[in-house]
C-alpha cells in the first residue's frame, strides 16, 4: 500500500495524471500477487471492504452498486429476452450476484483470468462473492479473448466487466499492459460479436468521460464498423477516478433502442427488487451527454 | 498546503470523512488569509487553475463549466422571463460570467462576503474572473443573509454558489462554521423568499447526495414548508468530492415544473452559445435520481 499518507490508501495512475484517490484504512484484510497482478483488500474506515487491483481501486462496499446494477441492467433490460449471459471478467462476484435477479435469465457463463481475484472476493467481501454461489453460472478461469475463441456456445448478453487496460508501472510514471488489455481492443469486438445469438447485446466497462474521452472515442468508432447499433451511457460511482464510469453499448440488431429500456423497472419495482441504484429513469439518463462529451464522439464520424 | 503527498494538494474534511482527493501541483500562485477564510490557488499540472477555501476545492479550470453552468441556467431556463438575478457567493466570478450569455438577463447583483476571493481570481484566473466585467453587474460585499434582510430589491432569481456550511478545524479531526453557514439553513430560505419577484425562483449549492444525504433531506423538507415547489437536481464535477454536486431548487410558483426547460438550448444551440456542459437533455436528466436517492428524499415527508 502507498504509505505517502499515513493510515491511508492512495490511488494514483498514469491513466489519470494528476489526481489522486484516497480512502482511510481501517485494517489490511489481503495483499498478494497473483499469476496476473496484485491483489489488495482492505477494510476501509467509511466505505466498507474495498478491492484494489494494480493499485487501481475496482470497488467499495459503499457504492458498488452504482456500477454492478448499471453494467448489468443496461444491457439486459435493452434485450427482450436475455436468457444466455456471459460475462468476461466481473471476478468480484458483483455482476453474477446482479445476474440472479433478473427473471428472464436462465444460464450464466463467466470466464475470469484470475481465480485468486475470486477466491479472495468469496472469502474476504461475502457481500460481492456471494455472486458465485449463483446456480445458474457456470466458471471458467483462463483469458477472456481465448474464450470466445474457442467456447461454441452463442449469449443473448456478453458483459466486459475488465479493469483497465494498462496499469502503473514504476510508481507514478511508467504504464505497462495489464492483464485486461486483450479486452480494449476492436478485434476483441469482433470476437464477442461471433459469440452473439440473434439480437444479442453487449455491454462493456467503457472508462471515463473527462479522463479518457479519445480510448472511448476510438472504441466505439472502431464498434460502429462492427455493430449497426453502438451507444454509450455512464453511471456515478464517488470511488472510481473522476466519480464516473461509462459502458459501450452495441447490438446486432438495428432495431435496438438502448435508451429505452424494454422491461420498465420504475421506482417502486426497483425498490421490490432491492435495487440501491438503477431503475428505468436512470436508465434513460445514462445516456444523456453533457455538450463536450456529445461533441467528442460526435465530430470524428 | 497538505504536504503529506509531496508536490500534491491534498484536499480532506469532516464533511467527508475517509476519503480524500489531490491534485499534483505545478506550482503555487497565492496563498494568504483574508478576515473570513484560508485562500488558496495554484496551477495544477492536469487540471489548470485551482481555488481551494479553508481547505476545499471551489473549482479546477478542467472542469468547472459542469458546475458554473448548471447551477445558473437550471434555474434560468426554469423561469420564463429572469431578467434580474441575484447572485449570493460566487466570488470567482463563474456564474456572473455564464449569466452574461443569457438572451433574458438585464440585470445582475451580487453579494460576495468576501472580496479577496474576488481580486484573487480577478489577478490570477482571469478565465473565472472575467466575470466581473459583466456590465450588467452591480457589485456588493458583504454577508448574503444581511443583505437579504436589507436590500428593498426583487429578483426573479436567486442563485446560491456557496462554499460548505462547515469547514476543518484542527487537522482531521473537527469542524467549525465557515463564512457560508448563514445559507444553509431554513431561515435564509424565508429571507431568499421575501426577496423574491412574482413568479421568482431560487438555486443553490446543495452538496452530495452520496456523502449528505441527511442535509439534503432537511433542507428540502424546510424548503417544502416554504415554497410550493421544490426540486433536487445534481452535475458530475470530477474535482468535488465524490464526482458530484447537486442544486437545491424553490419556486413561488405553483406552476413550474423544473425538470422540463421553458428555454429548450439542444445540443447546437448550446455549442453556438459556447457551452460545454449544459444543454436541454441533460437539464432533463439532472432531476433523475438513483433508487436510494429518491428513497432517501420522499421517505421523510
Amino acid at each position: 500500500m502507498d504509505q505517502n499518507l499515513k493510515g491511508w490508501y492512495t490511488e494514483r495512475s498514469p491513466m489519470w495524471p494528476g489526481q489522486a484517490f484516497s480512502l482511510k484504512v481501517d485494517c489490511k484484510l489481503l495483499h498478494k500477487r497473483s499469476k496476473f497482478q496484485n491483489i489488495e483488500i482492505f477494510e476501509s474506515t467509511n466505505h466498507g471492504k474495498v478491492l484494489v487491483l494494480d493499485g487501481a481501486i475496482q470497488f467499495t462496499e459503499r457504492d458498488e452498486a452504482s456500477y454492478q446494477e448499471m453494467i448489468t441492467f443496461l444491457p439486459l433490460n435493452a434485450h427482450p429476452n436475455p436468457r444466455k449471459v456471459l460475462v468476461v471478467g466481473g471476478g468480484d462476484g458483483g455482476v453474477v450476484r446482479e445476474l440472479a435477479r433478473h427473471p428472464a435469465v436462465e444460464e450464466v457463463v463467466q470466464c475470469e483470468i484470475d481465480e485468486e481475484v475470486i477466491e479472495a472476493c468469496k472469502t474476504h467481501v461475502p457481500s460481492m462473492g456471494c455472486g458465485f454461489s449463483n446456480p445458474k453460472l457456470t466458471l471458467h478461469t483462463g483469458d477472456g479473448a481465448k474464450f470466445l475463441e474457442e467456447t461454441q456456445e452463442k449469449f443473448d448478453i456478453i458483459i466486459t466487466d475488465a479493469s483497465d487496460p494498462v496499469v502503473p508501472d514504476e510508481g507514478d510514471e511508467g504504464t505497462k499492459d495489464g492483464p485486461a488489455v486483450s479486452l480494449f481492443n476492436e478485434d476483441y469486438y469482433v470476437k464477442m460479436k461471433g459469440k452473439l445469438a440473434e439480437g444479442g447485446i453487449l455491454c462493456c466497462q467503457g472508462e471515463n468521460m473527462w479522463l479518457h474521452a479519445d480510448l472511448i472515442m476510438k472504441l466505439m468508432n472502431g464498434c460502429r464498423e462492427v455493430f449497426p447499433v453502438v451507444d454509450y451511457a455512464y453511471t456515478y460511482t464517488p470511488t472510481y477516478p473522476g466519480g464516473q464510469i461509462g459502458f459501450i453499448l452495441c447490438s446486432v440488431n438495428p432495431a435496438t433502442n438502448f435508451k429505452e429500456p424494454l422491461r420498465v423497472w420504475d421506482h417502486n419495482k426497483a425498490n421490490e427488487m432491492g435495487l440501491k441504484y438503477y431503475n428505468a429513469e436512470i436508465h434513460r439518463a445514462s445516456f444523456v451527454l453533457p455538450t463536450f462529451m456529445r461533441n467528442h464522439l460526435t465530430l470524428t464520424n
